[in-house]
């Protein structure tokens, strides 16, 4: 296994670091400030009443454990480990001598627990109890959450299953905690138990249909706490035209071994995918349906439902996937927290397949529809991430919902994560971002060091350290953008041979050997599908692994009014004190002057008003932090100018 | 004035013939199967109660009184004629002591009369009664149906008035019918009740507001006829997202000389504009606020909320317009009435104005908006006109709500009153369809003999028969598409100076003088204002007067598919047996291969699958006569492939 990884990259270690510094603070000062963990204090008090906030706040306190933690994990921070003692000492005095614990139900409605698995997400939160259990222990190797993780996964357990309950949650993200607590702990049981969760869903009847229909018993009055109505949004969301149940909001529609697409809420089918996709790592049998599904979904939402910038989510109303090509720009959804899903999902796709898609997927989100979602100075966020902007939309301290912010958090701290991989006797550098780490390959330890220039300049450079020759084949993602990609090890150009997406080397490894990689970038020009039908006649600006925006406030026209020509000749320029520093696609292209246009609706081409103007591209994660102004990822391209 | 007008064209011929034989014949059983007439059999017999069909139904027996009469106003057709007076002694046999009349009202809820002016159309039945009744008088010369409109126009001025019942309409009509009146009988109390519906519009608070508030009372159970649910039709109409009156719907918000934009139902806003301009040509003093007003409303509408066919009204749920450029294609709705209504207030303003820009207007509007309504055989017709389609939207032979085709019949009818127009000592030609009509200029009578090619070439003569030489100004329009315009007189070229549109011509002309013009078309392409976002980076096909289309059936790809470049050749050609003779626009374009993107959803310019593909554009009047399929008039263009 790679052991810890340590991040010190020219990018990420401001982005890092104001995660720890102010966001994770700023987080926990939400937990008190919001009562979060007030819930907990009240229930330890054991009186009853009082429950403050969504019906799934205990799990802001979880996620905050596990950002926390995956700090821990690679920082002596005394004071930051006090603070995880007493919230982890809150979670623990909070939890029910049966090993149930969901602050709501205590608080409000003991006898309801578990009636409404749908809407009210008992086993969501305990998903993000045992995520941050886990963490907590991998960065402190104490168990006292670990212990309250098992109590109520072992209750959940007791409960749920075949032959006993064999409802569902209404929201997936237990399924993957449950691999995560089989990983951490060895214990079969929790690994059946998240195939029991992916297995049983979709059935038809489902259990989550027959709670709809006994909505009112149980989604009553009890339910209407702060202005959520329980019965409605459970209505909205499950009835179809019709009034009949379609369970697609929460991919209960169909067996995920029959999936064809991917259907309903973006995070929630992020959440089952991953959970899949890791059990199918840990199961010893072949499970060739439930992997061809997935391989299915997987070319479903990279080939048909996915923004350019890697996002996911076309519609608000179900913040979630629609039709097939169905991407538009302004309106587009693609929440923070689908952008992370969909990098826990990749992961754990990697993992089972060790493909190069995955982690090329994970590079473009990271870079693009998960960092949009983060201002630069690291404390606003997005909870939407739209591809077109008329200049009212912009980030915000923290959301009534707030699981993007924490999301973000947890995504940021534990980035070291997503940088390397290993399998047998293969290493893999899936991401070019600067750290160390240390890994063992057969029986040698071997050191790491990488500096990377992304995602500026698409230079990196590994050197290793081993205490004695060490052979293993080294594995170097090539980014699917990367023309003429080049490789030196120890000063030798070596040929790049990339057809699975990796330049492979297999070779016996000398203490100082080092590898620098070249992955010349170039403004390019993307086109969508001709069937994303608001993208026709449009171009996006892109440069290695960022897709650009045009935003009003760098440009002498609106977005919209700039005409992109083949003829222009558009320049990367870095720019080290724009934005905290970035590379800028700049260049002389054409714009209809509208002005001239006057009362004109209609005009022959050879009438139409132009002139040449000086555009400025920055990259799509940047916009929105300075003056707002409409902003456009697609821009016209039209020759007739 | 001109006489009567009567149309030899090659293009049109058969469609007024059709609409002559067929429409006309077709339109009157129609009144009998939906019980139109029954409603005014069933009054006459006196009992009460029985009522069939929409509250408005009336109105389709007097637009085919309308229609019926421009018909006998050119030809002598005595069956028809008998028909004729059949109706028109229903229609007067119906009429109350008092001179009201709406079948409804009498029939269903006598006690309710004019309680709900909004909605309830008794003062848009009067309008179209009125328009059947000047029609009737003029073609043959009989009284009998004008009594019976002055009857309930007098009964109306005596209830309506300032310091009377100061409620107006729901739905505009009866304030250009009035004007109508007035003209054919000289009487000017109808001028003065139709100047004051037209003042009283849009005060604050409007009479309509008033009704709606008491909506329950007056438009309860009684107006809940036939599913027809007042209240709630109403209030969707006319409340605002708070909940309060907001008249914009029926142009009820504002009063008229204080409208900057044009709102709400289109045929409503296109009737009362049309009034409010034949008001001010018969109206001695200068009303320059009101004229202002027009020609403002006028810039905004072909400015900024039309469609490039002359199509008006964006948006399906008010049958109207919404903001400036918001243009959708695929769910513009564009009513056949709202384009009939167009030409109608636009020839108001020409007689107003003398400006060549309405008769323009009307040439771009019935070649395309309008004529796409008819089937080429003239027996179905779309109540909506979009731009694209994904191949579901086909004419049908009728509608519950029959408005369009009664009203595309009424003006094909009476087409001769749009293609000639004259002021003191000038005489226009407005539109190129052949015809002849006997004008009487200054003391002279003149008859000219007009054959056209148009649409399909720019070529027409018109020749002149005079008793002796006589002097006047010939006015003859110059298209606002036509370069190099050539007119020869007598067979020599004259200069052509067409500064304010048209060519101006004083002579004294000689029995047998001939005027050739000749305005060569070309293929143009044409290109939308930039704010109109769903229109970048594509365009328009037109030729002439007609705009183009692209059809599935004619094409080897779907019209979505086709990308159409600067250097592609694009040529009209000419089909005399295809769709009864049309000129398409071919040649050979790029078109993307979506089949090779295979799961590829965004690709860099240079990798885009593309192939040459020959592309038939036919014009967009024609779309949906043959098998259904894709359409788009707006084309994607691009250079980069």
């Amino acid at each position: 296994m790679l052991d810890q990884v340590e991040i010190d990259d020219k990018f990420w270690n401001t982005r890092v670091e104001t995660n720890r510094d102010v966001t994770i603070q700023y987080q926990y000062e939400q937990l008190e400030a919001s009562g979060c963990l007030d819930n907990f204090r009240l229930v330890s008090e054991g009186e009853g009443g009082g429950f403050t906030g969504p019906m799934f706040m205990d799990s802001d306190a979880y996620k905050w454990l596990e950002s926390a933690s995956y700090v821990l994990a690679t920082e002596s921070d005394q004071s930051l480990k006090t603070r995880v003692d007493e919230v982890v000492s809150l979670v623990a005095g909070a939890q029910a001598e049966d090993g149930y614990l969901h602050t709501y139900f205590m608080l409000e409605a003991p006898e309801m627990r578990w009636t409404n698995r749908n809407l009210m997400h008992e086993l969501y939160c305990a998903g993000h109890l045992i995520e941050a259990a886990v963490a907590h222990h991998q960065a402190t190797d104490e168990t006292d959450l670990l212990d309250v993780a098992t109590k109520f996964a072992d209750h959940i357990d007791d409960r749920f299953g075949p032959g006993d309950d064999e409802g569902v949650p209404g929201h997936e993200e237990i399924e993957l905690a449950l691999v995560k607590l089989y990983r951490e702990t060895g214990t079969e049981r929790y690994l059946d138990l998240a195939r029991f969760f992916i297995d049983a869903r979709g059935r038809d009847p489902s259990p989550l249909a027959d709670e709809l229909d006994r909505i009112e018993e149980i989604g009553g009055a009890n339910f209407n706490h702060h202005d959520i109505d329980a019965a409605e949004i459970s209505r909205n969301h499950f009835l179809n035209e019709d009034g009949e149940y379609d369970g697609s909001y929460a991919q209960d529609h169909l067996p995920l071994r029959e999936q064809e697409t991917v259907e309903g809420h973006a995070v929630r089918a992020m959440y089952l995918f991953a959970g899949a996709a890791m059990l199918l790592t840990e199961s010893d049998d072949e499970d060739d349906e439930l992997s061809v599904a997935l391989e299915r979904l997987w070319d479903n939402m990279t080939g048909r439902r996915m923004y350019i910038t890697g996002g996911i989510g076309s519609e608000h109303e179900h913040e979630g996937f629609t039709d097939d090509f169905d991407l538009p720009n302004r309106t587009a959804y693609a929440e923070t927290c689908a952008a992370v899903g969909s990098i826990f999902w990749n992961q754990a796709m990697f993992e089972l397949t060790e493909d190069a898609r995955h982690p090329a997927l994970i590079e473009r989100t990271l870079y693009n529809g998960f960092l949009s979602g983060i201002s630069n100075d690291g404390t606003h966020f997005f909870y939407v991430n739209p591809l077109e902007s008329d200049g009212d939309h912009h980030r915000k301290e923290w959301f009534y919902v707030a699981c993007c912010p924490p999301n973000a958090s947890r995504l940021l701290a534990s980035l070291g994560q997503y940088i390397y991989g290993q399998s047998k006797d293969t290493l893999y550098i899936n991401q070019y971002i600067g750290s160390s780490a240390q890994v063992t390959v057969g029986d040698a330890t071997v050191e790491l060091n990488q500096q990377a220039d992304f995602p500026w300049e698409g230079t990196a450079r590994v050197e290793f350290s081993v205490d004695e020759p060490t052979t293993f084949e080294l594995a170097l993602r090539i980014p699917e953008w990367a023309t003429n990609a080049t490789v030196r090890i120890a000063g030798e150009d070596v040929a790049v041979d990339s057809e699975d997406g990796f330049a492979r080397i297999e070779r016996t490894w000398q203490d100082g050997d080092s590898v620098d990689i070249r992955f010349p970038m170039k403004v390019e020009k993307q086109v969508a599908h001709p069937e994303v039908r608001n993208n026709a006649g449009k171009v996006a600006l892109s440069r290695g692994p960022l897709v650009y925006c045009a935003e009003d406030v760098d440009n002498p026209v609106s977005p919209q009014e700039l005409v992109i020509s083949e003829t222009d000749s558009l320049q990367a320029i870095h720019h080290p004190d724009m934005l905290d520093g970035v590379t800028t696609i700049e260049g002389e292209v054409s714009a209809t002057k509208v002005a001239d246009w006057g009362t004109n609706l209609y005009l022959p081409v050879d009438e139409v008003p132009d002139q040449r103007v000086y555009m400025t591209a920055v990259p799509y994660y940047v916009w929105d932090n300075r003056d707002s102004g409409p902003m456009s990822v697609w821009l016209t391209t039209d020759y007739v100018r």
